[in-house]
């Protein structure tokens, strides 16, 4: 079986670890090709840091932060504490000493010309996902960078880098609107569409449904390869009771204008969506023209066994719609 | 007192730890402008490293790591370790954790247009140089680099950067020249050229006369500067009957076909060179045109105390030969 899944970082990354878990148990032959986004992507002391994709390599890879859910385990903070020292900004976004050593090996093999997916290819293969049978690429070989649209007290609007909104601010100053610098030009990654159209089954972690799932939605191809699949499009819902398991979604929605419940991020997937998976606390939730299944258990991916029967019964859930 | 010196790293930095500790004691309104080999740079996983201006800051600065002579003291290794796992190359080439900050800074600074000046500026001004009343230049803003042309046993040629050489090579293969890369076109950088005209005293330390003091003087316009000086200038040998106190200044002056002896390095700077200071050892050293004196003590550079009687000989020298 090929399943292909969009995918942001901590959500996205625990429910593929769960995926994955679950595959080699029933179906170890399982190809599983990730798509990440990049929009998070951020230059920091020169650095290129692409927090969804590292999330998803030291996740798959076994070398998270379980407790934070992003960085390295065992993670210190020796550099960064220097570049302090020298007057280096900004120092809002934490990098430790063995996430650095990404940064640095990634910034140098652009610099020497790879592309951002051979960049991601080489890294994948340090981190063991080739031999997980698991496939990491980012969305797009283009840089993209999402900036947040905030309106200040005065009437003026200023744009800050979505990280800067989301790990500075932490996502509490209401965003008026997003903007994706470069996505209008960026053509998907190779093999990004060729993994939609192969797929046997496409896969929505709960990743975020504005700043993760939308952006990657927004690369060119992208939403007409999901709309066109003949495979099952299946979800599992990043809100509970109309709050995020993790994150701020809810302050994403809001600034587009969506509510923030589970049904309402499936209405957002609705031309391509066949098939829903929530909460036992959503079970009334009915979206038209998309199946809905109740899990079992709540959606909090607590352990990876916990994640990988969620994602059981997402396959479950995908057989069921399967056209 | 306005006192010029040209340095390398490791000698050139005690020693003008030893001179600042002695004029602190005797002098302490005098200036201390260091002029820095640049030649030795080299860009390591895409980042500029400066190797002798990171030794001058950091032993003039006190974050020397006092037994190895380079380097910061309490280093650590995680980021290259995990460069390796990467498979980042090279790996002979020893960089810290916290030395790496000083590279990503630096690196950081160069991309965002600041020059070399200006960013060895802010280095500075992190290490307290301008409180202890020393300007530290690279000798230019223009990126140089020295190679080392080997002779292979077929007759064949081959050139690798001068770290390769001294760090992984130590040395041992034997030089047939030295390529400055860049030195031609290499301006002198803002301030070095006037640091030695209005300079009362020009001071060499015990650096490696063909690939520290050497490189400084092919940049345009610094040897002319030199002889035409109407201050002193005096140096102190790099050799104690006829071995380096460190380093491999002999394979370095084999290469150039000049003998290892105190009286050889003074003549290649006879046409400049007023004063010239060496070790008990090297008593009988004469030099046509060039003043000798002889330390009481031997030229080890063993501790600060040492060193700054070292510096007070030069300093004594300076003013016999004072025209």
């Amino acid at each position: 079986m090929r399943i292909t899944a969009l995918a942001g970082g901590v959500g996205g990354a625990r429910f593929l670890r769960g995926l994955r878990a679950h595959l080699d148990a029933v179906s170890p032959e399982s190809e599983l090709t990730v798509i990440a986004n990049t929009g998070d992507d951020i230059s920091l002391y020169g650095l290129r840091v692409c927090p969804d994709i590292d999330t998803l390599l030291y996740t798959l890879g076994g070398g998270i932060d379980e407790e934070q859910g992003w960085g390295r385990a065992g993670e210190t903070r020796r550099v960064q504490d220097e570049l302090a020292a020298y007057g280096a900004v900004p120092q809002w976004f934490t990098l430790g000493d063995l996430d650095l050593s990404t940064h640095i090996v990634r910034s140098q093999w652009l610099a020497q010309g790879l592309t951002a997916s051979e960049v991601t290819g080489r890294l994948a293969t340090r981190w063991g996902l080739p031999e997980q049978r698991i496939t990491l690429l980012p969305m797009t070989d283009v840089p993209v960078e999402t900036h947040v649209v905030l309106d200040a007290e005065d009437g003026s609007q200023q744009a800050v880098h979505f990280q800067e909104w989301w790990v500075r601010l932490r996502a509490e100053v209401p965003a008026s609107r997003f903007v994706v610098a470069g996505l209008d030009r960026a053509a998907a990654a190779p093999g990004v569409l060729e993994a939609l159209r192969s797929a046997d089954v496409i896969v929505l972690p709960p990743s975020n449904p504005v700043v993760s799932i939308g952006i990657i939605l927004g690369v060119p191809g992208v939403r007409d390869a999901l709309r066109g699949s003949q495979a099952p499009v299946v979800g599992v819902s990043p809100l509970i009771s109309g709050r995020p398991v993790r994150g701020h979604a809810d302050a994403c929605l809001s600034a587009i204008g969506v509510e923030s419940t589970a049904a309402a991020v499936a209405g957002l997937y609705a031309d391509f969506l066949d098939g829903w998976l929530v909460d036992p606390a959503d079970a009334g939730v009915r979206v038209r023209g998309v199946e809905t299944a109740v899990h079992s258990e709540d959606l909090l991916m607590t352990d990876v066994d916990a994640t990988a029967r969620m994602a059981a019964s997402l396959l479950a859930l995908a057989e069921r719609v399967r056209k």
